[in-house]
C-alpha cells in the first residue's frame, strides 16, 4: 500500500481529494489529509469511507510536519506559496517525492542538483495556471516542431470566470480564486512581453487600458491583459528566439476598462492605511480620491475626473458596486485595495448554485511547408457545482494525476520539474480529456503575423 | 575655543562651511571637516587659513567616527540620510549636541527621553525643505494665533529650480539637488492632504496631472504637486483640526504635464532592469513602452498613445530631451528610471555659469476680527554662483546659524527638536534676512476659502 500526504486542504483541494479517494482501491494507496481546519478537511473526505485519514496539523510546526512527511511515500503540498520551501527542504532531507501547484520558488533551483542526486522528483506548477497551460502548450509546440514548423508567435491567456448561465452582474466576474490576488493583479514591476522581435514593457497604470480583445467566437469576447512576465518560459518552452510571446489573463469583455477606472482613481493601492472610519460610506471612499474641485453629484464628478461618459458601461459597473452610495465600508484603517476587496467579496460572490468557468486559449503562429499558419487551442471548463468548481478541478486533477504517475514510476525526470515533457503531459492531458476537460483546436491559414 | 565636527562635506555643504569659517574667529570656534573625498573637502575650505582642518573619514567606520565625535563639542551631520542614526546614537553615548538637515528618522523618537535626560539637543530638519519651511511658516502661524486669528487653510510649496536668466530649456528645470530623488518623486504610497475638512489621496499615476497652478505674479507661474504626506506636521504646527492643508513641490509651469507623460509611459519605473543593450538608442527606449500597434513615426505614435497633440508643449519637451532620436542610452541593464536619469543628468545640468533658484511659497487663509483674510509669504533666492547655489545657501546657512545658537546656549530645548519654536526661528530668520534671504509677505481680503 502506497501512502500520500496532502498538506493543506482548503476549498481548492476538493477535486484533488475526490480523485485520490476514488482511485484509492484501484491504485493501492491511502491518503492522509493534514490540515489546520479539521472541519474543512472532514468535509472534503466525507463519504469516501476509509480511503482517507484526516489529521490536524499546523504546517508551520516544523517537527509535526516532518513527522507526517516521514511516514508517507509522496507529499502533495497545497499550502500557501510562502510555506512551500520548508516542505521542499523536509522532502529533500527525508527523501520524498513532492508535488505542488505553485511557481518554482527562486530558492528551489539551487537545490536541484541535490534532489537529482537523491533520485527525487519535485513536480511544480502542476495546477491549472501554471500547469495545464504548460502541458497544453507544450503538446502543441512539440507536435508542430516535430513537423518542422517554425514558431513565430505564441500567445496564451487564462481566466477563472463565471459560467454564462450564472453571469448576472455587469462585470461578468465572480471570485473563484484568491480575491486579494485579483485586486492586486498587475502591481509591481512593469509587465514584459515580446512583439515582433521587440521587448515591450507595460507599467501598471497602462496595464488594463492596454488589454486586448480576445474573441472566442461562440464562446464570447474577452479582455486579455498581460501577465507580469510573459518571457519567463521562453527557454523552458524552447522558444528562446521567438519574435512574439505574450501570456495574459482573461476577463469578460469590458471588465478591464472598468477595472482601469479603479486603478486610476487609486482604489487598488495597497501601500497605506486609509483614515476613513468604519462608518464611512462608499461615497466617502470614492470622494477621497477626487480633487476638491470636483463638486456636484459624485457619480458625474467621478466620470468627469476619469474622462468617461457618465452613462457609459464603466460608470454602470462602478455604480453597480455601490461605490457612489451610502452603504458603509464596515471596516476602517485598511488600505484602499483591502477596503475595496471587502466590497467585491460581497458583490462578486460565487453563490451556492453558481458554476464557475475556466477558459484557456492559446494562439500559435508558425510557418510550415512554406506557408504561414495559425493554430488556436481553447479550453472551456464549467464547474460541476459550488464545490467541484472548474478551478478546483483544473488545479486538482492534474495534481492527482501527477501523483499517480509518480507513484507508478512513470516519471523518469529527477530534480526540479515542470510538466513540460511528454512523459507528464501526454498521460495527464489524455486522462483529463476522458473526464471532459479537453482543448479544441483549429488550424487556419494565418491572417495576423 | 569651541570645536565643531562636520561629517560629510559634499557640494551642498559649501555655504555651511563658508559661514562656519568666516565666523570662526569672532565665535571662537574651529571646524573639522571629516569627509571621505579629501579633494572635495579641501576645495570647500580653500582660502580660509587655519579656521578649518580637513580629515579623511569613512563615516561607516564606527570606531573612527566615534573617535572624531568624541573630540568635538558639536556635531553637524551632512551624511546621507540612512547614516544619521548611527551618528545620533554616537552623540547620545558620547554626550554631544548634533544638527542634521534631514527628516527625523523614525528610530530617533524612542531616544528622545534619553537625549533629554542627558541634557542634549538633536536639532533636525534644519535645512531648506525641511527647515526654512518650518521656520517661516511657524513665525507667521504663531503671529496670527497671537492676534486671535483662526487658521482655516495652509498651503506650502517649495522648489529648487533654475534662475530665470539661465532658464534656457523648455522644462524650466536644471538639477540643483539629488537627481535620483527628482526622477523618483512621488513614488510610493499615495500623497495625502486635507481639503475643506476632507482627507484626500492622490495615487502616483494622478500626481502630476493633479498639479495645481501656483501663480506668483511677477515671479512667474509654477506647477505645484502634492508631497507624500502633507499632514505629517499638523500637530507640530498646532494645526490639528485645520480643514485645508497641503504641502507640495514647485516646478516651472508646464513641467508637471510633461513629467506626467514620462510617468504614464513607464519611464520612471524603478522596479526592474530593462534588457536594452548600451548601444540601444532613445527611440528604442521609448518604443519599448508603446504597444506594437503604434506604428509609423515614433513621435506621432507617442503623442497618439498619450492622447496629446503632436505639436504641443509636452511633446516639445520630450523631443528636446532627444527621446525620439538615435542618441544611444550608453548603459544597459538599468531600470527605466535610472536610464532616464542618465539622460536628464546630461540635459538638465546646472552649468558652471548658471545660477539656481529656490522658491518657497506659503498661503494662509484665516479669520481675524470677523473677517476672512489671506496671507501669502514668498521666498525667492538665486544662487550666488555654481558653488554657493541657492540650494546650498538655504540648506547650509540655517544649519550654521543653528550651530551658533546651540554653541552659545541660546537653545533651551532638549531632546529631539525641529526648528518650530521662536528661540530658533526668530534669530535664524532675522540673520538670514540680513544676508538677503527673506520672505516677502502680503495680506489681502480672502477670495478663496
Amino acid at each position: 500500500m502506497r501512502t500520500i500526504l496532502l498538506l493543506g486542504a482548503g476549498r481548492s483541494a476538493s477535486s484533488l481529494v475526490k480523485y485520490l479517494m476514488e482511485h484509492a482501491a484501484e491504485q493501492h494507496w491511502t491518503l492522509t489529509v493534514a490540515e489546520r481546519d479539521l472541519a474543512q478537511a472532514r468535509k472534503l473526505v466525507q463519504g469516501h469511507g476509509s480511503a482517507a485519514t484526516v489529521v490536524e496539523l499546523d504546517a508551520s510546526n516544523a517537527e509535526a510536519r516532518a513527522a507526517h512527511i516521514e511516514k508517507h511515500d509522496l507529499v502533495i503540498s497545497m499550502l500557501p506559496h510562502f510555506m512551500h520551501m520548508d516542505v521542499l527542504r523536509d522532502c529533500l532531507r527525508l527523501r520524498k517525492n513532492v508535488i505542488t501547484p505553485s511557481y518554482v520558488p527562486d530558492a528551489l533551483w539551487p537545490l536541484d542538483a541535490e534532489f537529482k542526486q537523491a533520485g527525487l522528483t519535485v513536480l511544480n506548477e502542476m495546477g491549472a495556471d501554471p500547469g495545464l497551460d504548460h502541458m497544453s502548450a507544450l503538446r502543441i509546440l512539440d507536435d508542430l516542431r516535430s513537423q518542422g514548423a517554425r514558431i513565430e508567435a505564441f500567445e496564451s491567456y487564462c481566466g477563472g470566470l463565471v459560467a454564462p448561465e450564472n453571469d448576472d452582474n455587469p462585470w461578468g466576474y465572480k471570485f473563484s480564486w484568491n480575491p486579494r490576488n485579483v485586486v492586486l493583479a498587475g502591481q509591481g514591476p512593469a509587465a514584459r512581453y515580446m512583439a515582433h522581435g521587440e521587448l515591450k514593457y507595460i507599467p501598471y497604470q497602462q496595464l488594463f487600458r492596454r488589454a486586448v480583445r480576445v474573441d472566442l467566437g461562440k464562446l464570447g469576447a474577452y479582455d486579455g491583459y498581460a501577465n507580469r512576465d510573459s518571457l519567463k518560459y521562453r527557454e523552458v518552452y524552447g522558444l528562446a528566439g521567438i519574435p512574439t510571446m505574450l501570456r495574459g489573463t482573461l476577463r469578460k469583455e469590458g471588465y478591464c476598462h472598468a477595472w482601469d477606472a479603479l486603478v486610476q482613481l487609486g482604489c487598488t493601492e495597497d501601500g497605506f492605511a486609509m483614515e476613513l472610519p468604519a462608518s464611512a460610506n462608499w461615497a466617502d471612499y470614492i470622494r477621497s480620491f477626487l480633487p476638491e474641485s470636483a463638486g456636484g453629484d459624485l457619480r458625474t464628478a467621478t466620470a468627469h475626473y476619469l474622462g468617461l461618459p457618465p452613462a457609459g458601461p464603466v460608470m454602470e459597473k462602478l455604480d453597480w458596486l455601490g461605490l457612489f452610495g451610502n452603504g458603509t465600508i464596515g471596516q476602517g484603517g485598511l488600505s484602499p485595495a483591502a477596503t475595496l476587496q471587502r466590497l467585491l467579496e460581497a458583490k462578486w460572490v460565487l453563490g451556492p448554485a453558481d458554476k464557475d468557468l475556466l477558459v484557456m486559449w492559446h494562439r500559435f503562429a508558425f510557418t510550415a511547408g512554406g506557408r504561414k499558419k495559425e493554430l488556436q487551442s481553447t479550453l472551456w471548463v464549467e464547474g460541476q457545482d459550488n464545490i467541484h468548481t472548474a478551478m478546483a478541478r483544473c488545479v486538482g486533477l492534474p495534481m492527482a494525476m501527477g501523483a499517480k504517475l509518480l507513484l507508478n514510476g512513470k516519471i523518469t525526470g529527477r530534480g526540479v520539474l515542470l510538466p513540460v515533457t511528454p512523459e507528464i503531459y501526454t498521460p495527464v492531458l489524455d486522462e483529463l480529456a476522458s473526464l471532459g476537460i479537453s482543448f479544441s483546436e483549429k488550424t487556419v491559414e494565418a491572417t495576423a503575423p
